[in-house]
């Protein structure tokens, strides 16, 4: 007997006879001796739905109000899962955030998890009922709503596996797990039986979006096992879990691009110290999330800085970076937003050498030129042309052989 | 300055552009140095597509679950209300029945609130807060969310009222108060500028659905006075308020009709005592309500027995009766549901003799049959064949000359 937390997206639960199979699947894992807790989403476009609604009554609606009205969309599916669930012959039984209660911070729209009180969930779950419970929202220490923001069910999800000591989290979601990389692009993408929790975190950040970045995060710190799988079908899913020895055999385990991002270079910068804050402050002020960063050596007292935005912030970004350049005296901004961003992920990175330079090669052997460059301790980025993106994710997935069988796979 | 609880229907927030004529309403009486509570239904349609949900996803939804998805739809309006507010530069919040907290019974789908706790709500008036309180819902002493039942959210706004001593109730709806009758049978109906508890009572329930019967009997039993007005004019409404002497001077304040009931005798029933228990225990058992019972004085021990039950559970009250009065060894079991229910209702008839004399003579003069009579202190009211409910109404109006000038009205 396990206690196992299951949590289901906004297209698991589109509609009522969707519920009422995820309420099988539930009712089959719970009949099966366990204890059995379901975090569910919105009904897809529910919440879109809301968010419209407070969008027509303010012009700038997050706050407070904002909170109250998109968190109805979790409460309905709560309440029609239950129902589901009790047709079946299921004990069951619903709860929102402050029914558990999910206790937040009190930064509406985008709350953070602070703790969470198990003792109503665990007796219920003692008793033999099915907890149900609203993902995405919490209620904070003075009883306002709070909503997680988007995608926070993931993250409800992991947390109250982490609080209640669950056995497994299991998130179902529309893909089958987590892949060596896009299938749209390399027809012989092979799923992960097994990937860390780092390599996870890489790329959720860089855009194979399966987890929320925070609800991988989470499961790191408290170390959850996550299993990523399919609501439609019984395909085996991908285990998001602690490193092992096993994983850092493998030095490469995906291949990840991002096209969301734009490039911006200021040129001939003079060399001094606090330059770089005075460039960026401007941006952070305005909000705009700076990603990669590269400074390379002066000559002349003087330097390039290059870095990336996000597409959608480009053209303000130049903007402010144009007028700090006047004030620091550089020579120009130059910016491109015809980028791509092409990532290798794997935790034997660490132990293996030769990795960068192998990616390098591979790339230039293709005549693909690389823009900039940018390492963490299980990754490597490389910018290029936004033309060269399929054609360098296919060379590199198949120079570090992804598409042969895992070797995580158990025999 | 004066406190004022304000209620808003479902076809007054029907979409967002209505929210938001409602807040300029909310923000001129707030401006005015009022203390404001407003109380909100559910977006007209609301609540019915999410009843219809609750019905898709099980067969008998009603309970717990069926009040967690039924209550989000105030939830929505609350939030978009206090948007609006905040749009036009008010300080407002919104609280949901658990947030108050509005404390009720655990009969989900139609609880009775038993205690609402003010310190939360008054704090926030005394500091320039307007409330934006969720009609229709409570939480049980257990923390479950309920729900009031269908106009629960009226009964919702008198009860604030008394809890928080409001100066007034104000009930905004889709008409401009209570007439004297429907003005759609007879044209020259007047709206009455003060009714009593006790006539709005005996008025609601014979059909002029102005006022949810709960509110009112909350109103009554707290001395809540509450005026009824429209929510799309600026036409003065009708105060719901204790008798005065003023009212005792009118004999009759209006003329209700009833189409919905069916009348069911059960002839020559043997006159023993536990005869009539037995008969109507049945009934009670299978939720069937009972309105009028007319029983008279038996002849060679036996008697004949008529009541009335609405149109809907006209068959299956037939057949439950057939079964007992085989039992019981009456004769036979007539029903006919093509009645209407005709009444006269005045605070003023306790002190005046005649009244239903006068309502006789006058049917009669028209060759209309009088089926059945019931009388309680305060209303008269008469079984008629259905096709002469608007005949009965025109005539009983004049003759009582209903169409004049309210004595009542403020000179």
């Amino acid at each position: 007997m396990a206690l196992i937390v299951q949590k289901f997206g906004g297209t698991s639960v589109g509609s009522v006879e969707r519920i009422k199979n995820i309420a099988k699947r539930v009712a089959k894992v719970s009949g099966a001796g366990n204890k059995v807790v379901v975090v569910v989403s919105a009904m897809s476009g529910e919440t879109n739905r809301l968010v419209a609604l407070t969008h027509e009554a303010s012009e700038f609606p997050i706050g407070r109000e904002y909170d109250v009205v998109v968190s109805t969309g979790e409460q309905v599916t709560i309440g029609l899962l239950a129902l589901a669930l009790k047709e079946l012959g299921c004990r069951a039984k619903s709860f929102t955030g402050h029914q558990v209660p999910i206790i937040t911070d009190s930064q509406f729209g985008g709350a953070r998890i602070e703790e969470i009180k198990c003792e109503r969930l665990t007796a219920e779950l003692n008793n033999g009922v099915i907890a149900v419970v609203a993902g995405f929202q919490g209620v904070d220490p003075e009883g306002n709503i709070t909503t997680l923001g988007r995608g926070g069910s993931d993250t409800t999800a992991v947390a109250l596996a982490a609080a209640l000591k669950a056995d497994l989290c299991e998130i179902y979601t529309d893909v089958e797990g987590v892949y060596t990389t896009d299938p749209g692009i390399c027809q012989d993408a092979r799923k992960l039986k097994k990937v860390s929790y780092d390599e996870m975190l890489e790329m959720a950040s860089l855009g194979a979006k399966v987890l929320q970045t925070r609800s991988v995060e989470f499961a790191r710190k408290y170390n959850v096992p996550v299993m990523v799988k399919s609501s439609f079908t019984e395909a085996q899913g991908t285990l998001v879990c602690k490193e092992d020895a096993e994983m850092e055999k493998v030095v490469v385990s995906g291949v990840t691009y991002n096209k969301d991002e734009a490039k911006i270079s200021v040129l001939r910068v003079p060399d001094r110290p606090g330059i770089a804050a005075k460039l960026f402050k401007p941006l952070t002020e305005a909000g705009i999330n700076v990603d990669m960063i590269v400074q390379n050596i002066s000559h002349d007292s003087h330097t390039d800085l290059t870095f990336t935005v996000t597409k959608s912030d480009f053209k303000r970004a130049m903007k402010l970076v144009k007028e700090v350049a006047a004030q620091i005296e550089a020579k120009d901004v130059v910016g491109d937003p015809n980028i791509a961003k092409v990532s290798i992920v794997g935790a034997g990175m660490r132990s293996h050498a030769g990795v960068a330079s192998k990616m390098f090669e591979v790339l230039s052997g293709e005549g693909i030129n690389i823009q900039m460059i940018s390492t963490s301790e299980i990754k490597i980025s490389c910018v290029v042309d936004v033309k060269y993106t399929e054609l360098s994710v296919r060379v590199l997935h198949d120079a570090f052989e992804l598409g042969k069988e895992d070797v995580t796979e158990e025999k």
